[in-house]
């Protein structure tokens, strides 16, 4: 079975610059991973959706996105119409410049459910809503490794909105029901707080998620934190107008990073990613929570 | 059941400003029409891949892409480190200005093809190589309209490359394969000579090609292209150093707009696109090609 360590083109994926490529049996794999994390969350009656590929600047600056952390955002632009005709020679060479640029209206997503608070702004539920829904996320980093940080990914989401118990108990059911999976897969993943990547560490609300931890992700022996528990409080609520029972409502997801899961998986199945799919569908229907 | 003209939350679907919102059936649509067109190519004996979600500047360059149709690309950066401070007060609103930008290395690709070209640079083959992968793509257009021109979409493609026989084989075999699905939906597609968004009309390339054509495309009766037949001769084969046989390979791809067949589909079920999503499941599987 090829192993990504060999980093050719018989691997079965490699990661460039935060970039990843991916063969068989590894797309295999991360359909499988998806469809079993998907489907709890249309077991719990989540809907499946799924929103614009890039957000308005705008829309991301009212939930403090760039109050939070502007270094991870990949604003996208195009080149300026005057600048057309001397990208048409082959003269030009290296990157696209930046006096090339226009202004960026959108970014692209750096997490997946930031789609759903901004589609769901300004109506009002008195039933909790469920969806899940699939994005390519994108996060500027200092350094990337493998698998393990990418500047691209996919994440799962299943999210929650409804009152404040309703999604605590939401990020309860998808502790039980991971529980399961990991335990059905052999696979140890440790319980722990974060500092959520949605609050600069230094930010307001960094200091207060380290006094009252709102997210809790379970990571591989080698720290790879391979899903999230997010508990967002009134916040999105508050800022998307979105009611619940007459109130700001209270939202939480739960949140994979399929890509890290491959990598995980790889270590765990020595390199046999096609017998690692296999397990994931078998452990997937293991223990339905119903 | 909700039609996307009520522009509406009820809505399956929504477009706006060339970015799309799918809800249940939609999804389940979209995901029928690309395990049909992924199936025929794994039938074919196609490997699913998929690749990097940002292409490299220098690499579109390399297969004239700046040349060809510099005003479609969608170049990413990123808030200068030294402008992040502005962003992170709430003072500032509107885009993200192009002198807060640093230079853009990548774009997002336009195609779903480019990274499997990108990915076989300065390999040999002996036997045909046929991959099928799915991408997100964008491309800036004057104008949007509903899922018929969208900025992101999503282009499912199966390529060949081979020699100028595999390459054409290819293109006759999915022909063939396009003609029994959409006869077993009921569906009218009429099949059209099209001047190949890969190269400008103004461009050589465009000319070469209107003398003699490279792509032809299957139009939904408003004129809405769903698919597209693209015999690219030994370009990529050449520009990426693909070796068949000896010689520069010859590459074919056959090319899907899965939103732009929920727009036709949505048409033809007239707005039941749970009764799409069942019809194209059964009609993927009708006719067999073997």
């Amino acid at each position: 079975m090829p192993r990504a360590d060999d980093n050719g083109r018989g691997a079965s994926w490699t990661a460039e610059h935060g970039l990843a490529m991916f063969r068989e049996p590894a797309t295999a794999l991360i359909r499988a991973l998806d469809d079993v994390f998907a489907g709890w969350g249309a077991e719990a009656g989540a809907e499946r959706m799924s929103f614009p590929p890039l957000l308005r600047a705008d829309d991301l600056r009212t939930l403090d996105y760039f109050a939070n952390f502007p270094h991870l955002g990949a604003p996208v632009s195009r080149i300026r119409p005057d600048r057309l005709e001397r990208h048409t020679t082959a003269a030009t060479d290296g990157p696209v410049a930046a006096d090339d640029l226009v202004d960026a209206h959108h970014l692209l997503p750096s997490a997946a459910c930031y789609g759903a608070f901004l589609h769901l702004a300004d109506t009002a539920t008195d039933a909790p809503v469920l969806i899940t829904t699939v994005a390519q996320c994108f996060r500027h980093e200092d350094h990337y490794d493998g698998l393990r940080r990418l500047w691209g990914f996919t994440m799962r989401e299943i999210i929650c909105v409804g009152s404040a118990e309703h999604a605590r108990d939401h990020l309860e059911r998808h502790h039980k029901r991971l529980a399961l999976f990991t335990a059905a897969l052999g696979l140890d993943l440790a319980r722990r707080p974060a500092t959520d990547p949605f609050f600069q560490q230094d930010g307001a609300r960094g200091i207060m998620q380290r006094l009252a931890p709102v997210k809790e992700e379970y990571a591989h022996t080698d720290g790879t934190a391979v899903a999230s528990m997010n508990q967002h409080r009134n916040f999105f609520g508050e800022r998307c107008a979105i009611g619940y029972a007459g109130k700001p409502a209270y939202t939480s997801c739960v949140a994979f990073g399929l890509e890290r899961w491959v990598h995980t998986l790889d270590e765990h199945f020595e390199g046999d990613l096609r017998a690692a799919a296999e397990a994931v569908l078998r452990a997937g229907d293991a223990g339905d929570a119903g």
